[in-house]
Order: structure tokens, then sequence, then C-alpha cells
């Protein structure tokens, strides 16, 4: 946990001097739209008035509803209707809210892994098991998920619910293929499995359109789509979406938490609503891709250069690449040496359930960092890397 | 749920035509303070720059713990270390956690009734068991309570956690005495029982200083505080806090929902912070409480004119009174004859657990309305009464 109180950072990165810390999947703070969002806010409170303090639609403020419906049209197979959107504050408590009111106790959770990591803390924060399915560079494994969930039951366990990232993954950047969405999304429906798709890097394409999400692809009632706007506009707004069948975001709208406190982060959500209005919404997430682009790139090629024997799948979105260690060269003393040079990522271990085998490989976020300081932070761990094999 | 989507209302409080709605305790909207917020916005962000927009410190916006210590201080007979506090998205999200973070599946969470009506829906999301305990003019019964815990016990029960509301009760309005507080706190120490205090009310006292909370009376770390700016600020924010000791609040802190989205309401948290330094705080909880008094003086007023023979505890704080319908008058068909004459009420079933035994009682709320709309509520309710009794 961060310090607090008095002179602690307002922020929950700390900068750590000397460090270029690629571990945090944060934007890069010179990016965040300060002073569309101050305008924004001005215009929204001149338009409600008293209305956008006093407890909000428990669904969620219907412009932003309006706008997520609308929006998910130009970026998606299918749009939702306005009755199918739960507004959150943000995707994590979009997923806490799954796991409050759609899972029992004792039931169990998939995860593909590796995963995010703090989806893995949410979920264990729940009287539910976790279990990890197989992954492969194409995402989750059908026939492992078929063979983990046969023996579930077999043991007279209850596999409910799967959590996944299907497009520009946390934390290996890969997105799965419109093949193998469209078989998992069948088998989750024949089986009666409930999926948790976290689409949070949706907006975060580089090389052209994302693919449709599964909750798209779903015409079963077998898909919970969680989105955010944590990636596409500000995290400290704390707001993302559900998108759901009607019955489960009735479910969440009708939920003790949102009925007892009103709409989550009405306040935020309504300027929000005025942002996107006046297109400072698409004007940003164009920003965003211009500038992660290139940081991309630019971490790409220092690989190419100071990593040669590293193997890395180019990501098509999203703030992450993943990279496989060549043999010898073990994650962890890395990790420890990296430091030393000024530099920091995650190593594949912290993706993977408590216990898990974990590939030698290791996460880089390139989100937080102008490409000058990507290259210098990759020109550091290839000097990691020399001095590793002395 | 409420609608939603294009031309859907932006509250959670739908008007409805002709009908003076004291069921619902919501603010009077025109006394909320629109530019005051709109200002602190201007200055937060000149401020703090991208630093209010990324990712916050997990256990919440640093300045707005600063200012909640130093507020306890002054309104409280404790004020808590920064190491204590946990901002949360309002209190029924500081609630929410408590029941996600602190209780096991099949614990018993008791609830002095009646009580808040939506917090026994957030606790009845959590997979526990609710049992009520009995309440008098003076709030719960300790006797009653420990015969509960100990018939609970005696059936291999698990009571773990205490939901009450000593100060300025949702829906009674009565505050608990200090000598009952002391002993309940120390009932619960002994017990290995939890209060969950829920501390909505305590700055709107009316009468001089709101009673010293059951968190100040504690020191055996038997008390989480849930406090809120919903009723002191403006609900919409969705900003609250917990007190708790610091082995809790780094519970809650290090938990999935905060370490995977920053501390809570970001943004908003940081708005408020600035608001509050201003002095905006400080005028605005005193403006609520110069128009809540004289509202509540007119119900009282009303009530004792237009319904002389039913009993009301004049509350010294909050936003209810809770009436007792004399024998004859029937609070059901009661309601539904207010409804044509044009007012609405809640009737006292709302605030018992299902099947629970109900009081002919009702409570009504005086906060979202002026005072002679009020006066107007009160006449009208006269008249289903003399019509009732024909």
């Amino acid at each position: 946990m961060s310090e607090r109180g008095s002179d602690a950072p307002l922020g929950q990165y700390v900068p750590v001097r000397g460090v270029i810390d690629l571990a945090w999947g944060h934007p890069d703070p010179t990016l965040l739209p300060v002073q569309q969002l101050r305008e924004a806010t001005h215009r929204a409170m001149e338009r409600h008035g008293p209305d956008i303090l006093e407890y909000g639609s428990t669904a969620g403020s219907p412009p932003l509803i309006d706008f997520i419906c609308a929006r998910l049209a130009e970026t998606d197979a299918r749009a939702p209707s306005p009755d199918q959107v739960v507004i959150t504050s943000g995707a994590s408590q979009g997923l806490d809210l799954v796991a409050t009111l759609l899972l029992k106790p004792g039931e169990t959770v998939l995860l593909d892994v590796p995963t995010y990591h703090l989806a893995i803390s949410i979920f264990g924060d729940h009287p539910v098991r976790l279990q990890a399915v197989p992954s492969d560079a194409d995402g989750i494994v059908l026939d492992d998920l078929a063979r983990v969930v046969a023996a579930l039951r077999r043991d007279g366990e209850r596999p409910r619910l799967l959590y996944s990232i299907p497009t520009f993954h946390n934390p290996t950047g890969r997105s799965v293929s419109l093949e193998r969405r469209t078989a998992l999304v069948a088998f989750a429906a024949e089986q009666g499995l409930l999926i948790a798709e976290d689409d949070t890097y949706r907006e975060l394409s580089y090389d052209g359109p994302p693919p449709p999400s599964l909750w798209a692809l779903d015409d079963a009632g077998a898909v919970v789509r969680i989105g955010s706007f944590a990636k596409s506009v500000a995290p400290g707004l704390r707001l993302g979406y559900v998108t759901a069948t009607p019955e489960i975001a009735t479910r969440m709208a009708n939920g003790g938490l949102l009925d007892s406190g009103g709409g989550m982060n009405h306040f935020a959500a309504t300027v929000l609503a005025e942002y996107a209005a006046s297109g400072d919404y698409l004007r940003q997430v164009e920003r965003f891709r211009d500038a992660y682009r290139l940081q991309r790139n630019r971490l790409l090629q220092g690989l190419a250069t100071n990593l040669p024997d590293a193997t890395c799948v180019p990501p098509g979105g999203g703030f992450f690449v993943w990279v496989q260690l060549p043999p010898g060269l073990d994650v962890d003393a890395l990790g420890s040496i990296a430091i030393e040079e000024g530099m920091a990522f995650l190593p594949a271990r912290r993706f993977f359930l408590d216990g898990g085998e974990a590939p030698n490989a290791l996460r880089m976020a390139f989100s937080m960092y102008p490409p000058e300081m990507l290259e210098e932070a990759i020109v550091r761990l290839g000097a990691a890397v020399s001095q590793l094999r002395g």
C-alpha cells in the first residue's frame, strides 16, 4: 500500500529515482486531457446544474450510456442497447460487481494464464476457487479448457465463470483469432459458462480496427463484457462499463450497491459524457493511438537491437509487450540487475496463479514513457543481459 | 431500475407529478454547491495537472484523507491518523467493501431493526446470513443483542458483524446514548464482533454537536466507521470513507479492487479536497444545517397540528422523522390514500428484514423540500388520515 496523508504522493505510481519503470500499465501523464476535461466539467455543470450532484440513475449516467452504445456501434461488431449497459467505477469495479452478484461461494473461476495479475486479486477476494487454463500464442486453448471443465465437473466442482482478455491481452499483447472467439463463445453457451470478457484495450488498436468482442459474437447471453475509460481517456476518472443481457444488467443496477448509492460515479460519468459529446473523446483516442504506436515501435526496435535472441510477438494494440527470454537468461536474475542498471519490468510469474508454472518471460509496458525513454530502457536492459552473461 | 439511455432522467429520483415525495432521503437539489464545486474542479486541475487524472494512491487521494483526519478532530471525540482512513465511493461502497473483505461465507451479520433498508440489500448481495436484533427508543438493546449472539453461537452459527447507525439514525432519527455506546463497544470487543458503524449523518446535527462515534470510543479495533460526503456535500460525487485499524485499512487498500483501479474516485476525491481546503465545506455544512433544521421544525409542527395523535421523537439531526401511527390507522391503507392526496412516505416494513414484524409506523424524509412544501405534504397526509377515518 502506498504512503498516506500529508506529503504522500497523489498517484498510485511513485517514481523511483533513476529507474525507467516499465512494470506499470499506466498512461503517459503528459498525454492526459487535463484542459479538455476541465472545460467539459464546466459545460456539464452549466448544462445539468444540481442534477449532476444528486444521486444518479442507478444503471449509470444516461448520456454516458448513450455514448457507449453509439461508440461500440463504431468499434465493435454489435452495439448494445441502453438496457444492456451499466456504468462502473472502472473495469476493476465491474469485475468486482460480477464476482459479488453473479458468483456463488465455492464456484470455480477459470482464468487463461498468463492473465491480468490484479484480476486474480479481485476474484481472489471473493469466496470462489481459481483454476488456471493453459493458453498458447493465439490465446486460450479450447481443448485444454474443455478438459479442465470436464475434470472439474467430474470432481464435483462447479466451473461457472471464465475470465479472459481476448483483445490486446494483458500481459502478452496478443489477440484471439476470430475462429477461436467464435468457438469459445459457442463452448461457453453449450456448457453454461459465463465469460467475463475484459475489453479494456479495445480503443488502443495500432494496426487497424480491433477484432469483434466475444460479447458481440454471443447470442446466448454467455458473455459479460467489461469495458473501461481508463485507457481511452483517464484512469483517475474511475469509469468503465459492463455490457450484458438486460437481465444481468438489471441485476447489477438493482443490486444493493447501486440502489443505495445511485449510479456509479455520477458526477465524473456525466462530465465524461459531455467531454465525449464534444468530439474530444475521438481526438483523445487518436492522440493516444498515435503516441502509443510510436512507443510500441520504438520498444520493439530496441528489443531487436539489444536482445536479438529474445522472442516477442508484436502486439497490435494495448500497453504491453511480452518477451520470452532465451535459455540461460533467468528472468529473476535479470530483473535484479536491470533495476541496478536503471530499468524495471514484471516477471511472467506475476501473471500466473500462485504455484503455477511460469515461463522464463517478462512483461514491459510501453505506455508511460516517450520513445526516447523506452529506447534508453532497452539499452539498459541490454546492458543487464550483457552483465548477467558475464 | 430506472429507465436508461436517451431521454432517461439523469437522476435516481424521478418526480411523480402532483406528489410531494417524502419517501426519498435525498438532499434538496437547490442547496447543492454547483458553482463552488465547478470552481474547485478548476483549481484542483490547475494545481495537480495530470496527477488528478492518473491512477490515484490506493487508500485514496492524500489531501482528502488529510481533510478527513482534520475534520473528525473537530466533529468526533477522536481523530484518525492517515493510516486509519480509506476513501470509498460513498458509504454504500464502504459497506460493500466491508462485506467483501471482512466477512466469510455463512457468517452472520446482525442488524438492529429498523435499519437502513438498502444496507440490508448490500449485505444481502453477499453470501452471509442476516439476523435482526431488536431496538428501542435509545437504539439497539444490549440484552437482546447478547441473547441473540448467544443463541446463534449455541446453534453453531458465526455472528461476526453488527451493522448499526448510532447517530441520527435512518429511519428513526434517534441517537444512541453515550452510556449505551460505551457498553456496545465493550460488548463487541469482548465477543469478537466487528461493528460496521454507519456514520453518514454526523455533520447534520441541528441542536448541538453530534455524539462521539462508536469508532472514537473503541480502543480494541472492534469498530469500522463508514462516513460519507453524500449528505455533507453532494451524493453525485460518490465519496465516503472508512476509519478503521491500520490493519483493516491496509487490507482494504491492498485488496484487488483498489490495487487494480487505484484509489476510489481519485478525480472527484481530489476535487473535493480542493473544495474543502477553501472553507467551502464548512460553509456548505452550515447551509445544509440551517435549511434542514427549519425543514425538520416545519415538518414536526405540521405533524403536531395535522396528526396530533401520532407519536414522533424529534430527531436531533439527519434526514428523517419516524412516526408511530395511532391504533386503528393502518400504515398501508394510509399510504395508498396519501398518494392520491399527493404525498408519499415509506412504511416501517421497508426497514425490517423480510418477514420481520414491523410496527404501524412510517418514515418521512424532510431533506428534499423547502418548509412550505413539507407543510403542504403534512396537510395532505392529514387529509388522507381524515379520509381513512371516514
